[in-house]
């Protein structure tokens, strides 16, 4: 099996550990537009060799695992070079437009549009982890429109990493992801903002931080090259949600400036169910 | 040795079990107002026994771990019943208002105001966990105000513990604090809410969470009955914080609108430093 990683950081070099291990006998060729991210990934064996595009018309699978923007410019291109019988999956982490910009590509059949939610904030091959996926949710939009055969090719490789699958359309998928991933990423980035731009003696405050903040703020260390883009794609949604959000920080604020304490209390008590609704989800163990 | 721990939960079992480690002679007590958690406390082996307040002049160390708003009542009335020789400390996450409502009490010089920065967002006998405090921060306030030899006593519990100690007066606890810990934990529980209202079917949404999410809600697991006494307590320094932190979001959100989205780059460009920061952050390993 000849495998082509297009994007080879910390997804494309985790599914590159994966497939190398469940199939033994791959050969798995990289492709980055950042000559030293190439070779550090063949250096720590996540691929095997460099490759263009005009290798593809030998692939059997392709893997794009680029911000969302090289994304839409770069799936197109793919599958004009990719063969017929070749599956072409993406990771993005918005699905609209993606699959909109190929709607009517004479090899849409080829492609199967995915989104494996897994990571953590670092990024580049040296971020790459085996059995990144296990035990994670693949979002897969518009399923129908892939070829049967390719179908069962993708479903065998996520079955192999350990993941579950869903089936969603696209736009039911960028409305929810704002909710449970987007917005996440923006409250915390705001809070390392406004604690960083606050403190002019950061000794002082830091000494105080604790695993809490830590764990709130995690999220502000990601890669603003891999999320502009999908703020951009998915910016009606994460507009929405953003001010569902601010709206309710402007009640909380309001109910501590009306020392309204018992409507202080309630907020929290009926928000502590989160951790019923947690324990469902698959987490990362690292 | 004999220790009396007032409110036997996450804090105050963790505080024990540590106890219990690195003073094999001690004996310790148990007081809550909660006779379930007083028994629970008891058949985990975190304290031998339950007491009341009228044991307390026989105490060589009182640890208050209780509630913020039980703690400024209960502090002066501990105080009364300690005896001469007896340290007196406590473990709130507001310093100023403890600070003040004992200030002119007659065993004042007693009394060290502490703030041990642990804890996780789990509550009551069964979170405590042994070694939650090595490597981690312990802030003292008004240290002067301490007899010498207690401050001794009090220094040399929280080395054993492994803890740091940093210095400083309530009024700058407080304001430090709500950035790095009081905020955190309402973007927290405001997320949560605003993901929870949004989504009728849980199990679509949840299913698409991941650990990013995961992370940046945690702390809306926290527990309300403590949580709202400090906001309350440090209402104005919260009201503070969350002002700015609302405003960040509203500069985001309006960054969004316009699609300036070099500016939003910018914006997780240069809180992308907090990696650095969060690196000097001594973190539970948990």
């Amino acid at each position: 099996m000849k495998v082509y990683v297009i994007g080879i950081g910390l997804i494309g070099g985790s599914l590159a550990r994966d497939i190398r291990r469940h199939y033994p006998e791959v050969k798995l060729f990289g492709i980055d537009r950042d000559p030293d991210h190439l070779q550090e990934a063949i250096d720590l064996g996540l691929v095997d060799q460099a490759a263009d595009y005009s290798g593809l018309c030998d692939a059997d699978l392709v893997i794009l695992s680029i911000p969302v923007d090289a994304l839409v410019c770069e799936l197109p291109r793919v599958l004009d070079h990719a063969g017929e019988e070749a599956l072409v999956l993406d990771a993005g982490s918005t699905k609209a437009e993606i699959c909109q910009v190929v709607a009517h590509h004479p090899k849409r059949r080829n492609f199967l549009a995915c989104h494996p939610i897994a990571g953590t904030e670092f990024s580049g091959p040296s971020a790459a982890l085996e059995g990144l996926f296990e035990g994670k949710t693949n979002i897969i939009c518009e399923v129908e429109q892939t070829a049967f055969k390719l179908q069962e090719l993708g479903l065998d490789l996520f079955r192999k990493l350990g993941m579950r699958i869903r089936y969603m359309n696209p736009e039911a998928h960028d409305k929810h992801i704002a909710y449970v991933s987007h917005l996440s990423h923006i409250s915390s980035f705001m809070l390392g903002k406004t604690v960083i731009e606050k403190e002019k003696n950061e000794r002082d405050i830091f000494d105080m931080a604790g695993s809490g903040f830590e764990s709130t703020v995690r999220l502000a260390k990601s890669s603003p090259a891999m999320w502009t883009p999908i703020f951009e794609q998915n910016k009606e949604n994460v507009i929405e949600t953003l001010e569902e959000y601010i709206q309710n920080l402007q009640q909380f604020r309001q109910k501590l400036v009306d020392e309204d304490f018992p409507g202080i209390f309630k907020e929290m008590d009926d928000t502590n169910r989160i951790k019923g609704i947690l324990d469902g989800i698959p987490l990362n163990k690292q």
